[in-house]
């Protein structure tokens, strides 16, 4: 590559792109680590597009029109907290860049969205921000459609390596986006050739570009370190109608002793090399010295949304005040106040009215309810619509001739579904959830695991939650998977045993701001067991006594889901030998653990035997068998121990002795 | 469609195609429950695969060098089965087709290899058939490479539906393919335009010949119901000398009421629709009936290639005898009697020299020795080569114009690594490996589940195990990977503290033949702490006392990988203050469940507090902490309980609490 020739070429662009570079160079080499190659090599593409097309104002990070920007390629990290810092948010100090990756700064090894404001999603896992920015440019459309161009009106830029294209997940966003006919959705391709591993071509020979066609896009190829390319490339792709993809032709770590290798993509921290570096660029200042000059050319680029912002924030403020504190009110992941009140009463209603019906129908009752009454919900499931019941008769269905479709057909994608929620869920102003089999956690795990980590409250409805799933068989019947979940931290891990339990579990997961919920659904009827109305929400507490012991307290069964029926049968049958029986009921074991201790114990006390009853493995029972003033010799759990089998569901529950007489000699045998 | 047209066209056909029809609609109306249309749609393709392309010998469904058919849309499970029933299969009786999806039968609701030997995978989550065919492709070639035509030739038959091919995971898989040129792989694509949702254009747009030519597949497209133009697409397919797509379009639930629609997708049961279907198919006989002659002409189908396998077991019977004995070794799944011989060794020798490395390291340490004497292992990675240290210096890289190497680059690609390992080892001759980081559990679980309940030994290499990741942050480290794998059935996962552990917990890995193994390994370096040789394989009991204590014995700290060492110090400050401290070392958690219990105890008496350290949540630890005569006022545990953060290694294990201190220090509050 030709360095000065780049320079000569456009002597203002390349000083300002060469900030990005020379202090990725300077972050990397403190914090002797990192990812030097990539920021380097898109510095071009990135200086451009923040200059002459990113709408944004650095000193309003939360502005809900902005465009969003994501660094699908997260490990280019320095790339984004290069431009936060030139173009002065407040968050991303000098002194943040000099603690790159070290404990306390904001400036982590992948952007973190919790860290940092102005990171809209969490990347570094490939693909995912590729994934997440599907769900971005949706809740965008979404909201246009219903609040109108004034209002909302921004694009989705993504950067993406050669690692997120790789990934299988990225297949599942661009076809959603193709489909859809995301035209606000604009992907750059950082065509630079190199992996870790060495080339690209040792492992994929893929033609991008026909590949993105294939899949309805816009794309156009150009030289990634030309501005003027990149400015007319941008500007075509926002008039292309369709998502659209750039491959840009880059040199990873342009410029560097290391450039167009595997090990530009690492770091990058030999000193005379950085050297040599920076004097091809032109470059004089010390580390983390950025010319006073530049610094102020980037700054003006930091400034130039300002006016845009307060003209949108002038539209806002002239909306009918309803209009704008529902708008507001969207944005600030509020409840809305009938949320409560629409929960509170099917709850009296199925109290009464008692039905037998699957929690997934259950679910689908709560959803009748909530979905008129809470417009930014949005739904969907990844082809299994009438197994999950997660559609609702006033939703309509997304497509591109009904923007306000609250409704989406994810096809065969639950990873790229559940990616594409957590973007809805951080682009704002939507409430996303979406279904399918609980099995299939495996493939949304990814997704999954991302929205705890990123505090995003994604509702994932996982259905058909047991063996009680029948004759599809083991590789459709989760054993591991709620156990999969609660090992995950800060989510809601919620097995209503009836429909009361899972109006309640609905009112949290939807109140929730900070975690992701996962409710656990059967496929399989239920009786109604919460037959007392209370206007309170039992489930917030974890674990509550659903039914107290009649003689004297001799055993507690705690079962969760479908077991709960199991266990209040199991107890009647107690019962009548004399044997006094507490049935717990546990739909939420974190928000349980969350108690104070007083309550736990009153509803684990000491000295009764205790049996725990769930339709999966025994990991993650222990704490409340064992522990919790538990012992061993006074306690077991009737469950699974290995996968299912393919039969009809009563069948599997009987062969794999998931019964209430299991439940009873188990507590004969530990009383005796 | 015209049905009658069909049958006039091709009568013989016709009815060969119609008793798969016929015998699914009769099985699918007996269980009240199953896929009829798939079945119903790929009748035509797969009477004219079985019958004038697929080398297979009904009587003989272990044959090595038969072709492989994977059917990777396996809820139509009923094609299948009516396949092996039809060709004489012994295992499928008609008996078996009547309790299709009923307990205790081979006839599952989904294929699985395990109940039936002529199921070469096991399928039904969408995407892993075609996923796991690149692996069974790949070992094709690397083993015809290594034995030439004569022993090794067969090709590897797909058909997967367009719910495969929305998940991303067959991205991965086709672009695999495509870059290695696996000529011996063909793909057949149900093209029916039906999912369960409704028409595919509800989800997806996607130009399918388009994308998979975008990955370098040749592709024809044909009409489904010709059986010529099944034929020559299938003649040309085989010498395309690339994997090969053929486009079949076909009519979901042929010939029935519910023909094209979401509903023939599903269980198709009214009597009234069947007996219609089956009057237009011109299909006399009652249910499960076949008519003697087109039995004989099936079963005749089943004959077609006993002579091929004749002629092939002459040939092997006439290799010389080392080579013929070892080729049959690798399908026997039997370690080469060298490798307990090179894990001694090695064992020995770093017992003396006492390393300090990272088990990453380990690990290379021990494929260096073991691979040069299992010529049947194939490595890789998912882009990590060196991170995760699994390319030893003799393998050679796996290429199109070097078919013997033994390693793959298998890009940025965790899932279609994991399902593609799966495949190799079910194709059988080989044992596959493969690293990612251990985060990276997320993307590689459905195939990793399914390694699991398919019985295979495939081995997941998973460095990076912790916060010991450092600055990459919790993006990247693991928390809750090490439950998540425990929890799932049939699942070893080790997690060994030094080098000798790890070439232990190898030797298990690489002879396990019904298992897949879990490899949790270390960035960071880590002292030995085997000092003593031992002959015996230690890590096969699960846990074991490293280091007992020296004054009177008040506790036991149960520690695992990295945090041996951590245990390791602590016991060493508690000796000093006289409190006598027992290390268990407990690298496999699932092979100390299995010991009795006279030995569990004699590793976890009661009485001694006990403190678990491990650098991930507690989820599956209060099995040995509360449990196994252990209690809760005399238990804690020293690790995670939230995700990790981005700053380097040390700093992370101080600010989180996992150090020798803080062992120390739970250790005297409950002992206070």
């Amino acid at each position: 590559m030709d360095i000065q020739a780049l320079r000569s070429a456009n002597p203002d662009h390349w000083m300002r792109a060469t900030a990005i570079r020379a202090l990725t160079l300077d972050a990397v080499h403190a914090a002797n680590s990192g990812h030097s190659g990539m920021p380097m090599g898109m510095a071009d593409v990135a200086t451009v597009l923040f200059e002459k097309h990113l709408k944004f104002d650095a000193s309003a990070p939360h502005w809900p029109d902005r465009d969003r920007f994501i660094l699908s390629a997260g490990h280019g990290s320095m790339l984004i907290y290069s431009l936060l810092y030139l173009t002065g948010y407040e968050q991303v100090t000098l002194e943040e860049l000099r603690n790159f990756r070290q404990w306390g700064a904001r400036t982590a090894g992948h952007p973190e969205n919790f860290l940092l404001d102005a990171v809209e999603t969490t990347t570094g896992p490939l693909g995912q921000g590729i994934a997440n920015s599907v769900g971005f440019a949706m809740a965008e459309e979404i909201q246009r459609a219903e609040f109108g161009r004034k209002l909302v009106d921004h694009y989705t830029y993504v950067i993406a390596g050669d690692g997120c294209l790789m990934e299988g997940v990225s297949q599942e966003a661009i076809t959603l986006a193709g489909r859809h006919k995301l035209g606000h959705l604009i992907v750059i391709w950082d065509n630079n050739n190199i992996t870790i591993d060495g080339e690209v071509s040792l492992a994929d020979s893929t033609d991008q570009v026909a590949r993105f066609k294939s899949a309805g896009w816009h794309v156009q190829e150009i030289d990634g370190h030309d501005p003027e390319a990149i400015d007319a490339a941008l500007a075509a792709a926002k008039k292309s109608g369709k998502p659209s993809m750039i491959a840009a032709k880059t040199h990873i770590a342009l410029g560097h002793a290391a450039q167009d290798t595997s090990k530009g993509h690492g770091a990058l921290t030999d000193a005379d090399q950085l050297a040599a570096a920076k004097s091809a660029y032109g470059w004089s200042g010390g580390p983390f010295e950025v010319p006073q000059e530049i610094k102020a050319q980037w700054e003006e680029i930091g400034r130039r949304g300002a006016a845009d912002r307060e003209a949108w924030q002038q539209r806002l403020a002239t909306l009918p005040e309803r209009r704008r504190t529902e708008f507001e009110r969207r944005y600030a992941m509020d409840a809305p106040k009938k949320l409560g009140a629409v929960i509170r009463a099917l709850k009296k209603q199925v109290s009464e009215s008692a039905p037998k019906v699957a929690t997934r129908k259950s679910s689908e009752m709560v959803l009748e309810v909530v979905n008129p009454v809470m417009r930014e919900t949005v739904g969907g499931s990844a082809d299994l619509s009438g197994s999950n019941n997660t559609r609702t008769a006033d939703m309509g269905v997304f497509d591109v001739d009904n923007r306000k479709g609250r409704y989406i057909h994810w096809g065969i994608r639950e990873h790229g579904m559940a990616a594409a929620m957590n973007g809805m869920a951080l682009h704002g102003g939507i409430r996303p959830y979406g279904g399918t089999f609980m099995a299939f956690t495996d493939y949304a795990r990814p997704a999954m695991r991302l929205a705890a980590l990123m505090k995003v409250p994604t509702v994932f409805v996982m259905t058909h939650d047991s063996i009680g799933l029948g004759e599809d068989g083991p590789t459709h019947q989760p054993v591991e998977h709620l156990a999969i979940s609660r090992a995950t931290p800060n989510t809601y891990v919620f097995r209503p045993c009836d429909t009361v339990e899972t109006a309640e579990a609905w009112e949290i997961a939807l109140s929730s701001k900070t975690a992701p919920s996962v409710l656990s659904l059967t496929r399989q009827n239920l009786p109604t067991l919460r037959h007392e109305h209370k206007v309170k929400n039992l489930v917030a507490q974890g674990a509550y006594v659903l039914a107290d012991a009649q003689a004297k307290r001799q055993a507690i069964l705690i079962a969760t889901g479908s077991e709960v029926e199991i266990a209040m049968a199991a107890r009647d049958a107690l019962e009548a030998d004399g044997i006094g029986t507490r049935v717990v009921s546990m739909p939420c074991m974190e928000l349980f653990a969350a108690q104070d201790e007083a309550y736990r114990k009153r509803v684990l006390p000491a000295g009764p035997v205790r049996v725990g009853v769930e339709a999966a493995v025994r990991q993650g029972w222990d704490r409340w068998l064992l522990g919790e003033r538990g012992r061993e010799s006074k306690a077991a759990f009737v469950g699974m121990d290995s996968f299912g089998a393919s039969a009809p569901a009563e069948v599997l529950y009987e062969k794999f002795g998931i019964t209430a007489d299991a439940v009873v000699a188990e507590v004969k045998r530990l009383l005796a």
